[in-house]
């Protein structure tokens, strides 16, 4: 059972939109048990859009295709599909309700060059769009019973479609296995030293279940996917396998699960300790209280954060003494504890945590080289604050997200005491 | 002269990386004057490389792949395309020794399975990778001269082929037109007022030349292109007409050109005037520092900044007024205002920005709605601080960079005198 995905569009082709709505579908049907054959982007032209068509359904049961459902001349996808079936456009009472209603909503003017938006092809399910204005059409083709799926290319019109009708009707149709899928979300380990101390549990897992690596800027995704035909019974298998990764990996470096966000799984502890926060950052420039921000509701335990670029500020700001400036360096451990304890103090927090590094490209030395960042968390209940030193790239944009993320998954560690 | 592009790797079709390469070609190919006539993606199996391969000759004479050039065993486009040419492979000594001091300078293993990368087809005129260790291989069709380029996926690894080879070759043997674009950078004024404002020259534009309207977030990219045989020629009405809507646009909402971040713009107007800048954020905590702090020299102008995301930290850290606050709200003009004089009071800069407002989704009143958002900037010079509201949208991502951008874009403003 394979998929064509057929993605139309001449700003697909020249690059002036990047087709993010193919992966994600790819993703989709991937996990439903549905394999994509080929993915393929034309343009705005019946005689491609037939080609491909002819092409498609020759190498797969289902396709579909996204773009050239709106009401401008350029858009020629349903005239195309309703000649390709044989099929004529008469006008859909409940579609073109459907459109009135929308626009009304939304305080927009029914023009009438809209009304053809509702002429719909009478050899096809026409089924509504919750989200928007073009309806999708499923077309069966007579004799093999290969699906044909248009919907519009809106990603957040495509994805309701998908998730409402394609994917359920296809994993009914075509009995397609379950695939189930457990991710757990690793910081603060190498994805080598990950894989050695689990080594035990990947040699043991059967054929049918698969363990992928998958980091990205200092998070590791592990991701066990299992398929088969009794949903339950593989459920099953997958937790029991991820319970196993879990007595080696957490709660010390596993720190949530289903790509939860490390700034989510910090405002969880906070609101359960009823603990504030504070952030001291330099190289990364406001990076990880954007991301501590980012989690609405942060507001409830996020207290504030200071951005000291300057040494002067480091001082003025956040108490750290001139004297272990001139002493240490910016980039110094001494630095980033007096950050630590600075904010907890100015900003009147229980917790708070410190950054100071060379991103680069420019302000490396021999012996701090671009790349060397310190970071640092503590806590007003302790004098103990904890720092450590990092070797990043000489990247700027690497260092900055890196170690952010970084910093961040030290910080857990030590609200959650295992530092 | 059409070319299509076909992109291998698994990793594609399941949706685990989306197609950015496609789009960043297709952009290239398309500024060149070669039309992108399909993009194709499919996996790693040599029918169904044969298979794209054969349509792809058939409607186009380029045809551009990439991936799956790696070392491991999933890696077949090498051996498949020596098949698709009739071709041995033999190993090519001075990819061999490029491939050896690369891995030797990275202090990397030089492993036996390596040496494969260094097998290409005898047929081909091999490329050099100048930042990697995967060649690329440059074939001519027996009999019709179409060309296959085939070429390694890591993004920044093919960008350097198609510039430095791909794009100059094709224009060289197509005789593909120059095609000229110049793109000038727009803030703080909507698309609709933009198009009014400028509707005369758009008018006046020649066919062979275009206007897009590229808005994204309040930046508003306005991109002219022109076509034609000579190059000098077209530069020279391109820039005419570049002109023509700088004299209505600029300065006060064309910040630059060719896609120049306003931070950039920033940075280069406070390091002309030698002046400091610092930030006060409640709202969009710590992306506006976050974004003056991505440019690599920001420490010399930028000093630091405060997030102020608790009122208690609105006082303690910038001096708002407990008064004001209690009268006003934290969303206020007066809370603004105060914020960017306590800003540039306690961090001792020549210029400062603030901003406040309810990001959503939570947090919304009846007379402030989530999307409410004071923002505000003044300088050290002056008394007079310049406030504005804005009303934006329900959702919180949005409402974060769409009011980071819009405070940039009044900074400048200020700074140039131009409020």
């Amino acid at each position: 059972m394979q998929a064509t995905l057929i993605s139309i569009g001449d700003e697909i082709l020249i690059g002036q939109i990047v087709n993010t709505n193919a992966a994600w579908m790819g993703q989709q049907l991937n996990w439903a048990g549905i394999k994509v054959h080929e993915v393929k982007v034309v343009s705005d032209q019946a005689n491609h859009i037939n080609n491909a068509l002819d092409d498609a359904l020759q190498n797969s049961e289902v396709v579909l295709i996204t773009g050239g459902l709106g009401p401008t001349k350029d858009d020629i996808t349903k005239v195309t599909l309703a000649k390709y079936f044989n099929s004529e456009l008469v006008l859909n009472e409940e579609i073109w309700n459907d459109i009135k209603s929308y626009l009304v909503k939304r305080e927009r003017p029914i023009l009438d060059s809209i009304k053809s938006m509702a002429m719909l092809p009478e050899k096809c399910e026409v089924i509504r769009n919750l989200r928007g204005t073009a309806a999708a059409m499923w077309f069966e083709q007579e004799g093999t019973g290969k699906i044909v799926m248009s919907m519009p290319g809106v990603p957040h019109e495509m994805k309701d479609f998908m998730t409402r009708v394609v994917i359920p009707r296809l994993q009914e149709k075509f009995e397609t296995p379950t695939i189930v899928h457990k991710v757990l979300m690793c910081a603060g380990l190498g994805e080598a030293i990950v894989a050695e101390k689990i080594k035990t549990v990947e040699e043991s897992l059967p054929p049918h279940i698969k363990l992928a690596y998958l980091p990205s800027m200092g998070i590791l995704r592990l991701r066990l996917s299992a398929s088969g035909k009794e949903e339950e019974k593989i459920k099953a298998e997958v937790n029991k396998y991820a319970e196993a990764l879990k007595t080696i990996l957490a709660p010390k470096y596993i720190y949530g699960e289903d790509e939860e966000l490390i700034a989510t799984t910090i405002g969880k502890i906070l609101k359960a300790q009823n603990a504030t926060l504070a952030t001291a950052e330099s190289c990364t420039g406001g990076l990880i209280a954007h991301r501590i921000t980012s989690i609405s509701g942060s507001s409830a335990y996020f207290m504030g954060g200071v951005v000291a670029y300057s040494n002067e500020q480091k001082t003025n700001l956040l108490g750290v003494k001139p004297e272990t400036l001139a002493a240490h360096g910016a980039v110094s451990e001494a630095t980033v504890i007096e950050m630590v304890q600075g904010a907890i103090k100015n900003i009147n927090v229980n917790y708070a945590l410190s950054i100071s590094g060379i991103a680069g490209p420019t302000g490396g030395t021999p012996n701090k080289p671009v790349g060397t960042v310190w970071i640092a968390v503590g806590s007003a209940n302790s004098e103990k604050v904890f720092a450590q030193k990092l070797q990043l790239t000489q990247n700027r944009d690497v260092n900055v997200t890196l170690s952010t993320n970084l910093a961040l998954a030290m910080l857990r560690r030590l609200l959650l005491g295992l530092l």
